[in-house]
């Protein structure tokens, strides 16, 4: 799946506005060949337009159609006479509209398989691959060299998210007449670019394949899923979007849980999950260490846990001692260990802070850390704080550490990026991630890799 | 409370870095006047200094201490024989400390009563309120002139959060040695200038005081509660931290909900619910009308309104007609109404949102809206589509719109801010935010105002 050349069949004139797929082709810098197909011009963009496919004198890799459906069959009947094996179709209304879509839907799956072409969609953004600079959507999305696959049932994931793109590469399988989970998710399990697999699932079409091939991939990479249609007034609303059968929550849970796939809450639920296995190790988490500046974010931690059933580690004596000095007799060092006096201390903020994220770090008692951090309006004093702990963590890359920053962060979120420290948006998402992170490391360990 | 003359006892010369609170007030644009003591210089940042509060020429309206702990008592003795009637005491170790802390603290509330004076904390950043300029926090935070006041057993409160500023105004009750939830409550719910209350508890001194105080604000504004310590660990860790007996959860959520007191589940929570009722018009929600851009948000909304018990608007023949006419045959409307299809329409992507939403708007059979809508990389389109749903939505003040935004929205969410729609970070908590919405309506309604 490297196409070095891509004919767009039915591709608009309409430039300008993100919607133009060459447009956006163009944009990204895709480096193979483009053969824009549109028999009412003879170029767009400055780019040579052709009346059919056929009309195209070189082999074709894949063909992207976005035609009105009617056209569709006839469409890809000229691709596969062409000799093309691997078509995307966009076009909408199909098995998801009415009946006359979905015999539209037979007839193109049928005459597909004739002519030996696979086919993603159709009703679908196709394929995406950060790694080509290559996008076969109708929209612009933010498409990058990160090893995250997407493969959803549904754009949505395409668009990403505010804290985490999910392309790396993606398969909009849309209504799968032909390529579905199944097909995808080998793909991916297979592609070494690709640590961690997002699922945008409304339905899955043969249950016991998808287990199969689900377990052999999650015993190799993190599969995440994001499922929609869990009730049925959600499985009545997925007839309309792919025209499919949502199926039984329980029995989807059952079947996640079995092959080792993990169950994402909702998309901001993705989000944390993909950015917690693409950036903290895998570890098994069963004493937890917590750090804070506010006592009151270390009683929600602690509810957290709890709740969840994550220990706190009880910290070595060492490791107390080397925090006390610092601190007035007056404070004790628990866990949470509270630094909220940090400012009043002779090393500061970032200093304590150091102190602490090393002393636990280092304390065979502690699995993993949780750092509770304050973004505030005195920007220079957070920066200074991100890039300390930052250096600190480096030091320890075999224990996960996962960080709430709370206050008006939008600036020092940003500064988060990329700096190795894995921001969540709520203390309880960030324990929830690492039992999440925990559970999958015993998994893999049973699975015996 | 609107202190124009504030002594600030025990301020340190140390300046430059944000804990300075003499430095704070002065970049906040205090207008009273402010009398630093310090009895080992003449002046700080250009201030003149005193050795003790009674070495003060005026009357003073509020005196913050920020000494270490053995000084509080004389200190306060100090400020009420000058006639100094309102003590906020930032310093720490005091019950939140050790047995030596606790006889301290007694002693100072002893001392205080004795001389008729009022104390907010210790262990506490004291008051804030934007309306005046003023916080007397060693850190500097964002105080705005919004609607909303927060009372938190800490001052985690205080840095707000990414979406919301939580102050407003502010009191952080710390040890709460004499001003209370009760006393704060009371105060905020006859202030004029606050729509919106935040607490955050961890313990409640008097339960029946609390109920009649909070049941008697919560008639006339919304209270919005996060309690720390609702587990038997999270309520040891409470113990550490303010001194106090969290005590059961159960009792703490019949109370609050007995009292109309509403509880959010995290941070984040209290982010959206803040924003909820400072921003969207009360309502009676029983039937939701949703518009989306992604029918796989539309599933995943169907099933938080499957979940959380909120039906879907049927909606009226007219309401469908209008719409349909931009939809190409094959595509019915339903609700949630897809509009996936919009870039293709002649309207447009905005033209056909804005259509969708006024006409979802003026159908007597939605009660609320729900709007997903995506944030692409081609700026100008979003732009266009944030201006015009902000047009529409202004013309139909009184139905609540809960807005979810996917995609890397940060420029886009950037430009939301103030315009009237109402982001959420998930699907979900904009379902859970309206219920809440229409469950204190109906409280309110209960209430007869």
């Amino acid at each position: 799946m490297e196409p070095r050349s891509i004919a767009l069949v039915g591709v608009s004139r309409h430039t300008g506005d993100g919607t133009n797929v060459l447009e956006n082709l163009l944009h990204y810098g895709y480096p193979g060949k483009l053969y824009p197909v549109n028999p009412n011009t003879s170029e767009i963009l400055g780019v040579k337009t052709y009346p059919t496919v056929k009309d195209i004198p070189v082999k074709i890799d894949l063909a992207v159609i976005y035609a009105q459906r009617f056209l569709v069959p006839q469409l890809i009947k000229q691709c596969t006479e062409k000799g093309i094996k691997a078509i995307a179709v966009i076009a909408q209304g199909f098995s998801d509209a009415d009946e006359e879509g979905d015999a539209l839907q037979r007839e193109m799956s049928r005459i597909a398989l004739e002519g030996g072409a696979r086919i993603v969609g159709p009703n679908s953004f196709g394929v995406a691959n950060g790694f080509l600079n290559l996008s076969t959507a109708f929209v612009l999305f933010d498409i990058d060299r990160i090893p995250i696959a997407t493969i959803a049932q549904s754009g949505m994931l395409f668009a990403g998210g505010p804290r985490v793109k999910f392309l790396g590469k993606g398969i909009d399988i849309g209504n799968a007449c032909d390529i579905g989970f199944e097909e995808a998710l080998g793909y991916f399990g297979d592609d070494p670019d690709i640590k961690v697999i997002a699922l945008y699932v409304e339905s899955i079409r043969d249950g016991k394949r998808f287990l199969r091939i689900a377990g052999q991939v999650s015993a190799k990479k993190p599969i995440i899923a994001l499922k929609g249609g869990r009730t049925r007034q959600g499985a009545t609303a997925v007839l309309s979007h792919t025209g499919s059968i949502a199926g039984k929550d329980e029995i989807y849970a059952a079947a996640f849980h079995q092959s080792g796939v993990i169950f994402a809450e909702d998309f901001a639920d993705l989000e944390d999950l993909v950015t917690t296995f693409w950036l903290l190790p895998l570890a098994t988490v069963s004493k937890l260490g917590i750090i804070t500046i506010t006592m009151a974010g270390g009683v929600m931690a602690t509810d957290a846990c709890a709740r969840h059933g994550l220990e706190l580690a009880f910290l070595s004596p060492q490791t107390r001692r080397r925090i006390a000095r610092y601190l007035p007799p007056w404070l004790g060092v628990g866990n949470p260990v509270d630094i909220g006096i940090a400012p009043f201390t002779e090393v500061g903020t970032s200093g304590l802070f150091r102190e602490a994220v090393e002393a636990l770090l280092s304390d065979p008692q502690v699995d993993a850390l949780l750092l509770i951090i304050p973004s505030i309006l005195f920007l220079p004093r957070t920066l200074d704080l991100i890039s300390t702990l930052t250096e600190a963590v480096r030091s320890y890359p075999d224990k996960p550490v996962a960080t709430w920053l709370y206050g008006p962060d939008e600036q020092a979120a940003a500064e988060f990026k990329g700096k190795g420290l894995v921001l969540y948006p709520t203390i309880e998402r960030a324990i929830r991630a690492l039992i999440h992170l925990s559970n999958y490391s015993e998994f893999r360990n049973r699975a015996g890799r």
